[in-house]
């Protein structure tokens, strides 16, 4: 399969749609980037880096930053986590109280946002600056320097009403162990951590491997736990799209309101896409239809 | 693979469980059902035929018939099937009208009973005697003469009372063509269809083989539909426990209230699993942890 | 209190809004009526009446039925009613099924559609043909013939989905003793009684009262229970606009899609305004207004 | 009427239940007050004091200070109070974050929660010290020295994550101007106002004179705002238990979690009954059995 290729079709097929939607506004300091922008890399398990577009500039990698704190709270707490997060679809719109007040302040997956505020209170009892602890983990894993952008992460903050309200919430029912303000400080942080196309695609190949980096870091995860973090991404991973996200691409997938969604093709290889404008339901809308042909044209998913 | 042998370590490690948890009660025919009952099947695609325990009996496909109506539909339809019914897990119990009704009579999947419904309708507007329709249609894949238990059909006819308030409130919103009775009438009557495991795993092959059945029926889907069409099992073909079921089992599955699950392994095989007492999500105990010890012991799952 | 030169008063001031809102459309037999009617009656305990407009034009009271068939109910069953039906406001939409639901299919209180198909059941085990039985109920306490408009009644209910699942979840809930068709017959034809301002504002006049007519038929509630009806008329009894209709009107009252409210002055008199065009609540528009400054200008409400 | 020798005989009558019911403990400082407590008072317009048991011993007001604060509110803010909150019944448990989200950060109406946190914010913007503000508004009305008790507010504010999260919640929907902390310091501190039956009783007298207090401040509100006030005090003032209360009892009235319940009879007098041992509905058990028992000795309600 010659990726570089497959990755040049895509970027010709998808001008026309570059720009189309709507780039997300609700962090002021993010509203600002141009929507014209898409990058696409590809990293395989044996090393090779292929790339198109913007494939290097860095942007704000938002929600991925969830699938970061999963796997490092995994590490820390393996089943455990369990207890104190579902593995099920929200079926809700990504920041709705409702479920969350209904289920007794149990968010039902990692991958929305009060389960990620859970994992992120995991982070803050271990560590005493665990955005730094993200921060320190994701760099073996893209092998370059990595940071978080101060301006985004303390815009978010001040706009983190809705956020502020679900970890009170969850802290009512007894399932947030660290003080609001330092959960939400540290979730703001990691959520503003800046990377690439390349840097994000090559730091998810361990799980198109088996849960062991390929390029010699040892174990992330077992291979069973790598799986099921995949059967997770698939059914929770792209807000409450994760059912057509699915169906149209058919890979295992985590994205976020910067624009950016990584995949996994298991046994195989790693992909980011990056383009900032957005569908309604939250996902970059040329971002969802670049992964869309990158399974049609292979002929590749998981099913 | 030695097939033979897996299922033989399933049905041994298995035998504890079996009987636990309990039998479908709501519909009274098959309340007398022993839960005391377990069979395992395995058809590849090259037609090898595995089977263990209760794999020749036959029961009540249930909920299993909703998949096989999701494919007729889909080949009378095509696309516009999905604008009458949705393709999102439902996050709520699997006959909840909340959701239906908070977004205007249509259905979350094919998978949940009023989705169901909507391809049962569709079947209604095409055929004369819809359930003979379905039946006729799972004579060739299953490659024996099938037939539904009119008894079966009738007792869960009498207790439709939450069925039918979901098809009125459909008909309500103008997403039901046919009379509430007949739409209801097919259904139950399709859904007491019976069948065995080696006949039902041998029926989902298609599915495993890119949409063309591997006796020789030919395409019954596309390759990019049945592929798809696995997408939307993995994601809501368990009821709510879809995500804990992708997380533990790892392959697309559809599940019926009678104990029987059919799972299928892209190009490898179609399996099914059957033992009456279920999960209190609704899917067979013994038959989950069966597909769960499979994929464990095969080291093969589509993650 | 000259109540005559009260009602002259408010037909003057009201005549620009005459009109303006939405006469109900889903039944379809109702949605020709002319918007640009109004009436209005006071009927004293006295026996004095009072009448402005058409005030002497039959039309359908809908769910203003809802209020006679909770009084035979009582009758009937005395405090057991309260067991299969609530009091206490539904604060969502007067036909969502969410709530109902929710609550195990006991519907919040008397005066939204599940909690009169109760009542409607209670009559139907009671009566061979109950519709009949609100009819002679009616026809004391008005003082004239009543008859039940056929066409309006078949019109509604063959577009009465919406009535029908929640009849059958109610039913599967087994809060429903008779078939679903039988209530859902009666239910549509004691809606679709036909009676005039004078003829409903005599009707009521039994709960300003103490629970006796005042011209002389005995007692129809006990005092208590009068008392108790007008707080639940109060607190219930105009959908969802309960709260707003106490804080503006600040009279017991019930109201219907027809047009038609029926409030009480307790120890004073019955009072009923008509005007076919809707509020978005389901509200008469110009009757809400009318209520609104009889309470103005009288200077009398119960607060 | 004798309304001394009333209350004597609801003293008597209610002796066996006194107790009965359950201590609110969710504020730790309030868990210990003792449940065998019992006090009522009636205050007429004329002036005249009623009281028995324990009707001069100062409790927690809690939740009864919503109606004070809504009272300023209207004073300062007139009719554009309802812009931010509504007057309908809630439906929902008294804390629910459902509504709110669903309604988009707008209350339904200021006796819940998070309507009175929109009244507070109200005050915090128009005084520097908030709760100082009521305590001086309830002076007068009440004749005596108020004071708040620092040690309850500061035990409430500790444990109000339920609270703060439906204060952000508002704050992201653009409802509340102050900052979460400002708002929640000075609700804490209103809610924990130490008074007694008597003092209670005498400051609701105006809501029973037309807006006017009998012992000569003056017009605290209109006539027409004062009976509306009533009006929602009927609908909405005890919890979601409103409509069995408007029921049982037939007054206006407004509980709180401490045990005290204030009503109204129009024309007539204030009254308050305290006993600190609640329903699951969070009234008082033995207050609301003593208003229901008022009522019905009287023979008088406002129906």
């Amino acid at each position: 399969m010659d990726y570089s290729e497959v990755l040049q079709q895509i970027a010709h097929e998808l001008k026309p749609v570059i720009g189309q939607g709507k780039v997300a506004s609700y962090i002021p300091e993010l509203a600002s980037v141009s929507p014209h922008q898409f990058g696409m890399a590809v990293v395989t398990i044996s090393g090779e880096v292929h790339a198109v577009g913007d494939a290097r500039t860095r942007f704000s990698i938002q929600s991925i930053s969830k699938l970061f704190t999963l796997v490092m709270t995994l590490q820390l707490e393996g089943e455990r986590v369990w207890s104190r997060v579902g593995r099920e679809p929200s079926g809700t719109p990504f920041n709705s109280l409702v479920q969350l007040e209904a289920e007794n302040g149990k968010p039902r997956n990692p991958f929305i946002n009060p389960g990620a505020l859970v994992c992120t209170d995991i982070l803050c009892t271990r560590y005493a600056v665990p955005e730094n602890a993200v921060v320190e983990f994701l760099r073996p894993l893209s092998g370059t320097e990595i940071h978080y952008n101060r301006a985004v992460a303390a815009s978010e903050r001040r706009t983190s009403h809705r956020n502020a309200a679900m970890a009170h919430l969850m802290k009512s029912f007894g399932n947030l162990g660290n003080s609001v303000e330092d959960v939400l400080d540290a979730y703001c942080r990691h959520c503003a951590i800046e990377m690439n196309c390349v840097e994000l695609a090559r730091a998810v190949t361990f799980l198109a491997h088996g849960g062991t980096h390929p390029s010699g870091q040892g174990e992330i995860l077992t291979t069973s736990m790598a799986k099921r973090l995949n059967a997770l991404m698939l059914t929770c991973g792209t807000y409450d799209a994760a059912g057509d996200f699915a169906f149209r691409v058919g890979l295992p997938a985590k994205s976020g309101v910067g624009g950016g969604i990584v995949a996994v093709m298991p046994g195989e290889c790693g992909v980011c896409v990056w383009s900032p404008a957005l569908e309604p339901s939250g996902n970059s809308l040329a971002g969802s239809l670049a992964l869309e042909r990158f399974t049609d044209i292979t002929g590749r998913s998981i099913f």
